[in-house]
């Protein structure tokens, strides 16, 4: 049986995850592949805390570039896109195959570590970059190998899942739910990268490239975070028949342009997706022949993350063994894509909350305001009383517009007199 | 680039769907993989009927063998276990990659056809034979490659799926449910196959299969379909928070033995998978890392059939231009397994329903019974009131039990004076 070196950088949660799975499943793993693969080495700064699993005597090491050298494989644990690229880069041009889970590093200089894997005569790896323990990647890149891929809509972060879960299912507010994650460790202390969106964009950018070929910059799309989802709006989505979720959508369309976006999105409530709760991710693909598929699991934490980095490991362990560089071009440069749809051209339904006066012809002016820019309401609803100050809440719901008209419209609506500060936006998908 | 030749033999619904995909995506599809793949030949023995699928000229034929001869891999769409068997064993014979959709076969002759495989060079690949577009094989193959699995749950036949759906949705009886779908083609003429649970039988073998090496056949497990499943257990079944669903179970218990099992079984109503209805299928995996999973599609059907037909030809075309037998073993000989767990031996939670004289002593008789076998009941309610005839319903729900003395149980309630016909027992589980 052949035999493979496989080498880790950086021994945090993931990291420890990663050497428990190898060590752990190694014999089961063998019998279904037919490599053996053996951890030799781990680099880390810190050789000396217990992160509870029981490691080989000899090769946690901080000397990194030693367990680089000596590995067939390197797997990329460390995160951050500075120390990481660095060590990555240097074990592609020695030719090694790299396992990483470091989205935010691919989404950034993606097509650089591509063009350095291919110089170099090795790989590149990520299935954990994107859904955590969910093979999303490799489904698309090969389970729906012979489909076109018209839309994937995914929940892509787990902290951002959870807040708006508990937010929903304990009528908490998010500065509340926030604080609470963060003490029990679902969010970190600065949780912009995942409340901001900038998380799941990282994701969304990995999976537009896999459905269309290419490599688009996180600056290239729209990110809108759940910093500004109120309680409110939850439950006023509630009663319309939705909920909300920070979904990741990546669609082409007639023309085979592209439209890739972040963003708070009201859903059915009967949706599959709707239905995918706290850290869980979930990403739904529709292919032309396939039709709707959607796939669910942790998309966070150690062993989940650890099971699509060693699903990764055996990959490039059966392409060394048989002498292959890489099965499936790691990414397409060539775009299957006519071009990217700006975000003032896209056409979706929208969801709009307003503080008014409470006075006669408030709701009509509302309505004028958005029948003259030929936005089509399918609802518009006052649903509480006036408050102690005499103003009152008003939520439209709207057909698909196009959003430089909608954005054109809810300017005009915060100029009227009536009008209480800004319009609350939200983009909907009846998935 | 290097071209592979493909054929198909019997060009009915889902070899039309296969056509229709490898012509139409044949660029998208050569761009992904590097590999073109070219369809060269159809074999079908009625070479007029329209498919509804545009085919070049010349290439369908009723020669099947010079289909196989002239292919590079042989797509068997053929169905069946007679002649399928014998065209797959011709081409196996002549090195020849074999794709196919064909559970059944699979199901009865899995060993035969991976031996003549491995003996004369070839492949066989099946990822079409269970979940229909659903890229599950791959999943649990690869994706999951570092997990031991814990457990499968399935909805596999969405013909059942879709009869279960419209009787809950409907509060239609079985045999009227049956005979809608008939008419509308969401079951056969004889539907047995479907119904009776087989067709999830053959399903669930190559699940277990691919879960921990081996092959069993249908006869070594438990079958049970939903012929007998009621309206009223669908709706005590919702009153108590449950959904009805056939299941194929596939478990390894802490002492490593396997459990195969197919059977109608009460699911918690919140679970994700109680949520997958009409004729879309779902399998939750749950691995030693990866922690719970669930996938969810099209389990039939002309394209999400060919959807999962077509990977396995990517598949085997990069194998081919990679000058590689198989990337993975097709099945693994040896089992990861200490045996198989008797039905006997099954410990399940379980719903009885029965009908009894409405008197006094009665409920207390029933109570005493299932006490006298040790069994833990967790509710025994009456939910209406005396029929015409004084009889009443009793459903008892219980916690784990061993199979064995919970059919002693019920061989002891059949028994008593207060008892008419049978007691109705169905499985739970708490996934």
């Amino acid at each position: 049986m052949k035999h493979i070196k496989v080498g880790i950088l950086g021994f945090g949660t993931v990291g420890a995850g990663v050497a428990d799975c190898l060590l752990k499943n190694r014999v089961v793993i063998s019998r279904r592949i037919g490599v053996d693969i053996e951890l030799t080495g781990i680099g880390d700064l810190d050789t000396t805390s217990d992160r509870g699993v029981s490691i080989p005597s000899g090769i946690l090491t901080d000397e990194t570039e030693s367990v680089i050298a000596k590995s067939d494989i390197v797997v990329e644990l460390i995160g951050g896109t500075t120390v990481s690229r660095k060590f990555i880069l240097s074990a592609l041009k020695q030719g090694k195959a790299v396992v990483t889970a470091n989205k935010a590093l691919l989404a950034d200089y993606g097509p650089e570590l591509f063009a350095a894997a291919e110089a170099g005569g090795g790989t590149i790896c990520y299935e954990a970059s994107v859904g955590g323990g969910i093979p999303i990647i490799k489904a698309l890149r090969e389970g729906f190998v012979g489909n076109r891929i018209n839309r994937i809509y995914g929940i892509l972060n787990g902290t951002c899942n959870y807040i708006l879960t508990r937010m929903e299912r304990e009528g908490l507010g998010f500065e509340e739910v926030l604080k609470d994650a963060q003490r029990l460790g679902y969010a970190e202390a600065n949780p912009s990268l995942d409340i901001d969106g900038f998380d799941t964009a990282h994701k969304a950018v990995i999976l537009a490239s896999l459905a269309y070929g290419g490599w688009h910059t996180t600056d290239e799309i729209y990110v809108q975070g759940i910093r500004d989802v109120s309680l409110l709006d939850i439950r006023f989505a509630e009663d319309l028949g939705y909920k909300i979720k920070l979904l990741g959508i990546i669609k082409q369309n007639a023309d085979f342009r592209t439209e890739v976006r972040v963003h708070p999105t009201l859903i059915p409530a009967h949706a599959p997706l709707a239905g995918i709760s706290d850290v869980f991710n979930g990403v739904m693909v529709n292919g032309d022949f396939v039709g709707d598929t959607l796939f669910y699991g942790r998309g966070a934490g150690r062993a989940a993350t650890a099971s699509a980095v060693v699903s990764d490991i055996a990959d490039a362990a059966l392409n060394l063994a048989q002498g292959i560089q890489q099965r499936i071009p790691a990414y397409r440069k060539s775009v299957e894509s006519s071009g990217m749809v700006s975000m003032d051209e896209i056409v979706t339904g929208y969801y709009l909350r307003m503080l008014v006066d409470d006075r006669p012809g408030v709701l009509a002016q509302v309505a004028s305001i958005l029948s003259n820019r030929k936005i089509s309401v399918s609802r518009l609803v006052q649903p509480d009383d006036s408050d102690k100050d005499g103003r009152v809440t008003i939520v439209a719901v709207t057909h698909e517009t196009r959003e430089s008209e909608m954005q054109a419209a809810v300017n005009d609506l915060e100029h009227i007199d009536a009008m209480y500060g800004k319009v609350c936006v939200l983009r909907m998908e009846e998935i």
